[in-house]
């Protein structure tokens, strides 16, 4: 009996998406399936907008970034609609329906799990692809977009190296990676920055600034300083830990509510931490010191072959799973296979880089300061 | 008779720097004349602090971005010692001499052909090269730097087109250039850039706005808008003319201090305008806008093909001209040739875009809005 | 009065067609032309193929290498058909009338030229691109691909290098260009080969031995040799102008034909020359040899920046010409600008590297021999 | 007490071996060890030819391809010297207690942990590391280089895919793999290759010629073949077979001499399969074929992101061990961290595909054929 695919993309747009889309619309078609875009995420799903996935579609995109399906951030049960957020997740259900879909196919990172579990719950068929540049879904190896991140990282690293080196300055550059630091770990390592910040690992900022003059004093008069845009100061890790901590203990909803808002606040402060940090180090070195922040750069772009090979295995292990009716699972990347892992083990959680991780004792015997 | 060759390079890296340093080092050694390099621009010749150029260090570098002899801003009759700002040619011109050298090779952008300037009126016979990713020397087809620059750019460009695509966003990417706007215009034809803002054109941010919109209407969700450093719009443009008119009428010393310390001032404010920018763009459209600031990885890494080729050009010609006595000249590039060029004709002007040039008619013809 | 204009590309495919064709069909929508692509070269105007060039097309191709309309080298007075050449001017006069065309746009080399010429001749309106990897074609500053190709194929001089130094290797890497060098010096340059032979200047292979022994002697274990596919020694070059010459000479057809075959046969003959020549300097240095042959890969993918910006501004161009009444000319790049230059200057002509020109005198003037 | 540590690398230059010489040194330096280099591999220590690796030296490599040890092909046991082959093991040995060392690291690939082994048995504290760009040693999960072929060769294959696509043609593209298809696998899967043919299955160009009509059916005038040097026809596959099968029962050793020279010669005849497979598929297709042997562009250049990554994370493991006293292991790439592995264990073996890899089932999956 045919089945019926539907596909979404969620989430911020990471290089592999098209190569895994093209991965299950050509492994459906190889099994007789029937496959169908919804477009934007969510709100595609919500508001019925469709795309067919031919092959004229698929034959394109192996090599394109981000995703023909487009995407967006919204939440299944908090749409914003009218100024409102409304749970929507009926609607969907609707319209699963109206296409007689078999099953939905989720891609995205951690948020995605966690909004593809609200449908598992309603009672949809739903199955998932960990994308993201953040690497920071657990149970899977790897996902896809972060080798392709972290060879752009690397090259701005590269490139900043030779106006350090012909100037004698500090360059911080900050690098994607709000709550992880796999991004700004693997780049520094691999471009060979001298000090990486990463928001596993509060720094001092006088032992940054240590690790610098003490490079100086070998006759090294320039630093590159790799910092995730989460990184931040013991200080402002100690605040944030309390603030957190008063919320969990909060009982009344109106603390909790007026708590999470001073949270937020406070971690809205450390925007313009990069900067920050520069004006630190200059001050404490004596050396100029200038910022690059690579932005939208990091997620854009043709996906590495990696990058590439990875969506392509998942995205067609995807479809082994659903022949084999695996639903409600993520499809993880583990060694050269790929496993179906219950939602359940998936949602909710983050991959943060373990302090004893290999990367991190790697760092540390090339001398590389991580600030702490 | 043995000529003796003092090499420095001054001012911003460039890619290019140390295929050109290659070039006349090579160069040199077939016509058996001798080169030693200063340090860190005209800083190292005053401080003395010299490296040699063998056959090792230049077999080395043709593709290495930065320079090998290292850069500095300082300037020869205002080098900041001891907290003051002093003329310390007279040291230059000693030193000069006590390498017994016949000519002094400054690699250098606009500022660097007018220190060299200096040095040729203080007797010293000087020839110099253009350098540069901003591309505004005068009297030049193109300056060696501006070929990478223009690469690395576009390629950011194409970049943030996946996820400007996949999100409906608009993406403001800021390139450099100050004053002129020959990257950001290059980048932004050859990246496919839907909106170009230089410096040469101020903008009607309503008008860019318009051009958003416009493609919305179009079915385009999404818009990259190509931003030089220096871009600013009519009204800003409109208060620093009146102040630099103001100054240039200015008498007494006392008022000329004070009205250029205000149009510093006023000049400083218009750093944070891609910010501004990139909030007013999302106030007029009501679409999503995300702002990339590229930085110092437009100067940095391995040259291009081009640059190398124009470099190694420079070089040699550079050469050529020193062994039939040229001094007080730029080598420019003409064709795909070198003429020496007086010092005279260079120094104090810049390159502007023309209002006719034809990137900007290309750019006008393939819908791109300049913001008039 | 709305014009109707055919674009078509022939002959090898070259980075940058895509983007001319473009510029071409937004620049005519500026202008509220109407246009429309044959398949395939002068193959689909003759077989009256043809595709739609709208929005949708236009705005994705800018940076995709290849050309969406498909390419062939048939020329329009020898199409192969039933086992014969026949000439098909007629039909193809008959299908740009039955298009009510206007002129006809041919995006196409040294070849292409010469075919559209004989359109022109037959009384069509043509207006002429110049695009080849070769950069061979007259009157024009450069054409659009060449700049791709240099990147591609100095990367891979580039890779080359830490090869053949570790191995201690002389690497002998064969470039693209039957009848002309500009690729291979350029890149030869650019990348740093240590001998540099290309068919403009017939080599001695002692004497390309001798610079690799010297650098041997000189502690430089290692060498590259760049040659272009059509390099060829001393000896088969006098081997060929002989039976050249006596081609010229012969007076009856018969004697012609014969003669013709002979020099295809000889000039046959030097398919193969780079593996010979490795084989030879293995010979004649004791050294390894290896050789490698980058063929189509400098042709393909996305194109440089420089080739986008070249293509766009002489596709805008070309309507710029066209809404002035312009035909019978090609679009050649002049400094900057573009300028229309009759297709009789063009045609049957091929621009070779001169013996004085500046990147000779560089190579020159870096050591590298050139094998004279 | 201090240890000391020699350093070879020997086979095949392969990106990443620099960083892990960096590595190891840097690591070193943080446990106070002393590190020297032999040049040249085997043949260094043979010859007692050696190189400081200090801190000027290590700085520069991380981001610089091949080795700046350089690197021979040359065995222990079988030393080219005076026109035989001698053991000079004990000559190794020498040197090695010459200079006091506690340990001796070799970097290589199969063959390499072959000749290492030989000198673990002569008494030397021996450890490895897994290098090649052929992935093919057992018991890693892979080995630097890899990662950086893989991306040369997938962008080959992007590039390919413009001119095959306007010009209608087969393009076969040679990848390198005498033994192993993992590079043409993962490049072919990668870079959306239509047929991908690897040493593992041997293919019926008859299959192949049916995948490429089947695509011209379906309207796709072109088609990539990415083949991997070894790969074979079946006829040839057992030809090879049964030369094989007979070579290993003959009993005296002249026949076993002779028998080995007939299976050299047959797998001689493999040279030039490559050409010979695109004038079949021409001939049985009646497409038009051309044929791209990327050869040595492919282990070159600037290594990877994850080569630099993994190189570093194996190099710091390596001397951790050397701590800790393991000896006689190659340091295996297990997850993301690194396990000490007898090479008893990994010597005379070969990582081939297998035939259910999930890249192979991938492969299947997206409609590629593999020629079986």
């Amino acid at each position: 009996m045919t089945k019926y695919i539907g596909i979404l993309t969620a989430g911020g747009d990471s290089p592999g998406l098209n190569a895994a889309i093209r991965g299950i619309g050509k492994a459906a078609e190889a099994f007789g399936m029937q496959v169908i875009g919804f477009r934007d995420g969510f709100r595609g799903l919500m508001e019925n907008r469709t795309m067919r996935l031919d092959g004229a579609v698929l034959s394109g995109v192996l090599t394109v970034g981000g995703t023909v399906l487009g995407t967006s951030r919204d939440k299944p049960n908090r749409m914003p609609i009218g100024g409102k957020r409304m749970d929507m997740t009926d609607v969907m259900l609707d319209n699963y329906q109206k296409h007689h879909l078999d099953v939905l196919v989720c891609l995205g990172g951690g948020g995605t799990q966690k909004n593809a579990y609200q449908l598992v719950q309603k009672g949809l068929n739903v199955i998932t692809l960990p994308k993201t540049i953040d690497n920071d879904v657990v149970m899977t190896d790897v996902t896809f977009g972060f080798d392709t991140a972290l060879g752009i990282a690397t090259e701005a690293i590269d490139r900043l190296h030779s106006t350090a080196h012909s100037h004698h300055r500090i360059i911080v550059v900050e690098i994607m990676g709000h709550n992880t630091g796999w991004l700004a770990l693997g780049a520094g390592i691999a471009g060979g920055a001298d000090v990486i910040l990463i928001p596993e690992i509060p720094y001092d900022v006088e032992k940054v600034a240590e690790a610098i003059r003490w490079r100086q004093r070998e006759g090294k008069s320039f630093s590159i300083v790799a910092v995730a845009e989460g990184a931040m100061s013991k200080q402002a890790a100690a605040v944030l830990d309390k603030a957190a901590k008063k919320l969990s203990e909060a009982e009344d909803k109106a603390t909790k509510k007026k708590l999470k808002a001073k949270l937020r606040e406070l971690e809205g402060q450390h925007v313009g931490n990069t900067l920050r940090l520069s004006n630190q180090l200059e001050h404490l070195t004596g050396l100029e010191s200038r910022v690059t922040i690579l932005g939208h750069v990091q997620r854009g772009g043709t996906p590495s072959a990696v990058d590439r090979l990875l969506a392509t295995r998942l995205g067609t292990a995807c479809v082994d799973f659903i022949s084999q009716g695996y639903y409600g699972v993520m499809v993880a990347a583990r060694g050269e296979g790929a496993e179906p892992v219950p939602l359940e083990e998936v949602v909710g959680k983050r991959k943060i880089v373990p302090p004893d991780h290999p990367w991190i004792q790697s760092a540390h015997r090339v001398g590389t300061s991580l600030g702490d």
